[in-house]
């Protein structure tokens, strides 16, 4: 039974789990579905009410029958590096590919469509209070006076992006930004916003799920710095216990999301308590194992060579 | 309770359930996400554990806890219409937008999530299966030989496109088309084909399922014609009682993909056998309703207006 990693980098985060899977002998197959079709070959057969499908790369044939697994780690966009590609070829290439996939009855690390709903970032919100998180007081609106409102209420506000920095190249850094009640908030009626509390942490927490095993990793933060991402603090990773409590959230919100993996981001405060900032179901982990020694990597490839209770019938994507 | 349709386009089958809503006096809201922010106005507050939302349009405030109900119809691409619409702009607005509504506890006609499932055609035809639909013999391949020796297997064949015709203005026909095993099949190999063993039809059936009600239509076919889509045949759709056997397919078929509403292609063969084609979840029934007079629109207005138990969490996608 082999391992599916759709992937169109050699990032260091792939790599690990890669060399796990290496050891432990699990057969395994890499595509960048932008090779497809080219250096790969696909085939799916629906007929005598039954279903088979063959994947091949480099001549490595995987048949669906003997499909473990899908990683997700960062597939390309079908049919990219087609000597002639363009949308209708992406989107019949996709209607091949992920067709031929989720007729699979196979493991998804995550299934794509909970993957694209976990990215709402409101969504991510709401489930979180729901899963008893800790989340900070937000608004997301285009309405310049219920900004305004907001931060009267809340005094020390941040603003951020929903979606992540603006796509382009060079990248425009777009870090978390302190705000308060006597900033200007017309510009708010062209685009939403995205306001909230500010939380004054000591430390940065990242914890990384993988099936239920939870690892959760604390940078001490420096006075007064609001985005950890940018900026050196001079301190390092370090393994940290899950507290209880929070281990159950964790356990409830990726239930919930029907998540495989997941890597949430957690301010702590000065009391201790962590403030769910949100939960990345793509997040990197490579720089937490580098620095804390966790054994992330390996959970991943066992998560993804493990046998489940076999099922005739496509995941549904729960 | 509001029902919420996310409409672009004043399109007949849009307007026919309007007219129905407004029949039963239930609220109703119109939006079209390519104008927001501008003519619609949003906001989403997540504090004290709990979350609230409103959508302004031309005045009208809905309130998300009076969310009956998300219609998505055709909407527009987020933030389409703003002075200066960008990818990011479109991206931010769509998590404001979505995000808010995917909070909700509101009923969905389709949930996207499942919806962009649904649209995976291989995956169509394996729920087809798994159903108990009779499904033509089809393969999805890039491999010239393996087209070839499934044109050499069944004879008669047609091949057409899995995700529609290539997009474009004016729009390029694409008939499915009838090919022997004697043509050319080495361009398969620069994009993927899909073959689908022809079925000889006496009649074109549409099926549409609005939450567990169904609605068969038959329109009688000319002899030897391959897609009912393209020429005139004379014959109108004339309303037909759905076999049992069908019936219980098409409810295991929607369960399965967590569909509210579905809109299904068969063949009629010679001998009365109904062949899955495809289903498609934001399929027309303006045209079937018009010709047959089967109360579609007011089976989509009252599925869109009921009320099930109440929920405090937003749906699931299934």
């Amino acid at each position: 039974m082999t391992v599916l990693i759709l992937t169109s980098e050699e990032d260091v985060t792939a790599d690990m789990v890669v060399a796990k899977l290496h050891e432990a002998g699990t057969p395994m197959m890499r595509l960048d579905p932008a090779d497809l079709p080219g250096k790969a070959v696909l085939s799916a057969e629906y007929a005598h009410g039954d279903f088979d499908g063959h994947l091949s790369v480099n001549g490595h044939v995987l048949s669906m029958g003997g499909l473990r697994s899908v990683w997700v780690r960062r597939p390309g966009e079908p049919a990219a590096h087609a000597p002639h590609p363009s949308p209708w070829l992406a989107a019949e290439t996709r209607q091949a590919l992920y067709g031929m996939l989720h007729s699979a009855a196979t493991r998804w690390m995550n299934h794509p469509h909970n993957a694209e709903q976990a990215r709402l970032k409101p969504w991510q919100l709401r489930v979180a209070h729901l899963s008893g998180f800790a989340v900070p007081p937000t608004v997301f609106t285009t309405a310049p006076r219920l900004a305004q409102q907001f931060a009267e209420e809340y005094r020390d506000v941040v603003v951020k992006s929903a979606s992540g920095p603006p796509p382009g190249d060079p990248g425009l850094a777009l870090p978390t930004t302190l705000i308060g009640p006597d900033a200007d908030f017309s510009a708010v009626a062209a685009g939403p916003a995205l306001l909230q509390r500010y939380i004054p942490k000591r430390a940065d927490i990242r914890l990384t799920c993988v099936g239920t095993r939870l690892f959760a990793a604390r940078k001490t933060a420096e006075p007064g710095q609001v985005d950890g991402r940018y900026g050196e603090t001079g301190h390092a990773w370090e393994a940290v216990p899950v507290p209880e409590r929070v281990g159950r959230s964790v356990r409830d919100y990726v239930a919930f999301a029907g998540l495989a993996y997941a890597a949430f981001d957690f301010a702590e405060d000065e009391e201790g308590i962590w403030w769910f900032l949100e939960c990345n179901q793509g997040g990197q982990f490579g720089f937490v194992e580098l620095e804390t020694g966790q054994p992330i990597s390996e959970a991943v490839a066992l998560w993804l060579s493990q046998r489940k209770a076999d099922r005739r019938v496509p995941a549904r994507h729960w």
